[in-house]
């Protein structure tokens, strides 16, 4: 039931409340063969409880051994089909920086680089250039760059990145790229993929001749490289496809980002935990969905450090019976997808998932962790099951068929 | 391989009998946290062996969260997808009072209700009418109402509900409802959606002139409303897909029906369910597939009645060993849908499913249950995985590929 179109016609609306708690990059494997996850070794006899009382499961977020990133798993966690919804790249850097994009918007990702004299390429990332030195630069294009017909937004990412935006009508995104991804050769002329693009890839050159102009004199960061041309995605919203008046409580950027496009109101919040579950608590009249993002699990994770994720697990844990007293309808727990601190990055291995509602049938699993959710009712499951799953346990769909 | 024009090509004929026994409603949950579900409770040492012997799972109807309606989970367990074949409302209540429909016929679901002096409706079910009374009006509507091309059916349900069959060339479904769901306003004339359906809707608009006309002097009962036009689908016979002889043995109406439009000779059989066995073994050198359907465990959950449905299911196990004395080549055993008796309704929760063969790969699972079946080989499968499991377990399937 990924198809929205159908479940849209079951739902209900009232005035039950959902809750879904994301610890990024939760899922993790052993350091030592034989050994416990930073899941399974984590004292979390608050996340126990609730999983004793409810369901547990490992889901897929986009399908088995495929490693996901940050966009596509959240789109299936929030009940949309990672393929069919693609977030671009420039999009996704905006988002990252809480560029506030509009649907006219056209996003891409941008390096400065290093030319010589002939123009060709001799550093890719203008030698990590500071990144106060690259924001006086990219204010500098702002102030300078004029293109005919549409607003032109140059807003500084970190070090050598930044993220240009186009807002205008009729912007087409099938770009090539001016990034030759190689040196000793001058930047690449942006090319339309699609004859429709071609104003679109004028504008882009037009814009990369005058910055090379205004940084003639700013070396090493005297070139610009984009990529990743992206226009701001069309995804019907939480509230058309599930009936929901959804909230988003993440303090980093991306995440929040990644809520409004599907139009989730993301929440002012402080950049603790705790001031996490506060904005909860808060705000907890005024929605029927929360999304409450936890980022430290995954930075434990790609630092490799093993020790500091089941910290944070065990400080998320500690703070689930502030959640329990708002007396929620529907509790999930989950990360997006898993940072293993042993490989130090994100992975492919499914992802420990809790569901607990008054309607949950038990499925005699206790604990959280990664092998007693391979022992849950849920088994192993796509994550664009998991909104139906929450809506059903809400009593928000109706029969499907007479 | 819910394709079933791939599976098709599979089958092959044999003498083999398979049978499925569908306790209708049959999952359900604890009433308190922490108990046991009915089928947990009830003493079912039969089922129990075949369990122990055979494989189990729980099956999804027709997705995760997904609360099914009684047509489309049945047309799921017969092995047909539920979204490619759908059963139109007209045709379901039609099928509920054995009208016996043909591929021609359009159906529609009809109240009798009350309209005032300006053709303002204040009833919408006429006051409930008495199902004697409702019946005297349709008696009246079939023999006065007169539509030209077509025939026309007009029989009584329950109370103020009646059913409307036009039978004829080339009747279009596609027609807006005559119920405005509200008091105060006069019906609405029936629009066609789509241009060819132009011809039905005059036809109906006719029959509701003439039911007005007939019905003037019949207050309260004085008016009809109409919803849920359908066409008798077209859905491939069982005969047909899997090369089966498949029988119904159903004591309830509206599952013989259902049975009847996948193909299936619907036998008659007695009001108690030690009738239904008892014409399973009658017409046992007749048929090699039997779908025997229990009623009351749906109708004990819906009633909220925990301890009914303890002892309804306790009865089914009782009657196996007549049915295991038939020596069946394939015996499955599973419901429809859940319909828990603390939610008092059908419910989203996956199915308890087994299925003994002397083929099984046997799961070490030795009881049948919602926790157990949770363990068993099958795990969490979609129902229309089962039809397939039923033919390969009775050898009627060859080989795909080489």
């Amino acid at each position: 039931m990924a198809d929205l179109s159908r479940l849209r016609e079951l739902v209900v609306k009232n005035e039950k409340k959902i809750v879904m708690v994301v610890m990024d990059g939760l899922g993790g494997v052993p350091v030592e063969p034989g050994g416990m996850t930073a899941l399974e070794l984590a004292h979390t006899p608050n996340l126990d409880a609730l999983a004793a009382k409810g369901i547990v499961g490992l889901h897929e977020p986009i399908g088995p051994g495929i490693t996901p990133g940050s966009g596509p798993s959240h789109l299936a966690l929030f009940g949309y089909d990672p393929f069919a919804y693609e977030i671009g790249r420039g999009v996704l850097e905006a988002v990252g920086i809480d560029f506030p994009l509009t649907p006219n918007d056209l996003a891409a990702r941008g390096n400065f680089a290093t030319v010589d004299a002939e123009g060709r390429i001799t550093d890719r990332r203008a030698g990590r250039i500071a990144s106060e030195a690259a924001a006086e630069l990219t204010a500098r294009l702002q102030a300078e760059v004029r293109l005919e017909g549409v607003e032109v937004f140059v807003a500084p990412v970190r070090e050598h990145r930044f993220v240009l935006v186009l807002r205008g009508e009729g912007l087409v995104p099938a770009l090539s790229e001016t990034d030759p991804q190689a040196l000793g050769v001058p930047p690449l002329p942006v090319r339309p993929l699609v004859p429709e693009a071609a104003r679109t890839a004028e504008l882009v050159n037009e814009f990369v001749r005058q910055a090379a102009r205004i940084l003639a004199d700013a070396h090493p960061a005297n070139m610009v490289l984009l990529r990743g041309f992206a226009k701001y995605p069309t995804i019907p919203s939480m509230g058309e496809v599930f009936g929901l008046q959804p909230a988003a409580i993440a303090s980093y950027p991306m995440y929040r980002g990644l809520a409004k496009l599907v139009g989730m109101t993301a929440l002012p919040t402080g950049p603790a935990l705790a001031d996490e579950f506060g904005t909860l608590e808060h705000a907890w009249a005024d929605y029927d969905f929360f999304y409450l993002h936890v980022k430290k699990t995954d930075s434990a994770g790609e630092d490799g450090d093993f020790a500091r994720k089941v910290e944070v697990i065990e400080h998320v844990d500690s703070l689930i019976p502030r959640l329990v007293q708002l007396r929620p309808d529907v509790v999930i727990v989950t990360g997006d997808h898993s940072t293993p601190a042993p490989l130090r990055s994100h992975s492919w291995h499914p992802v420990p998932f809790l569901l607990w509602a008054e309607t949950c049938r038990p499925d005699g699993v206790d604990s959280f962790g990664e092998r007693t959710c391979a022992r849950g009712a849920l088994g192993r499951f796509p994550a664009t099951d998991i909104m139906p799953l929450a809506l059903a346990h809400a009593l928000k769909l109706t029969k499907f068929g007479a």
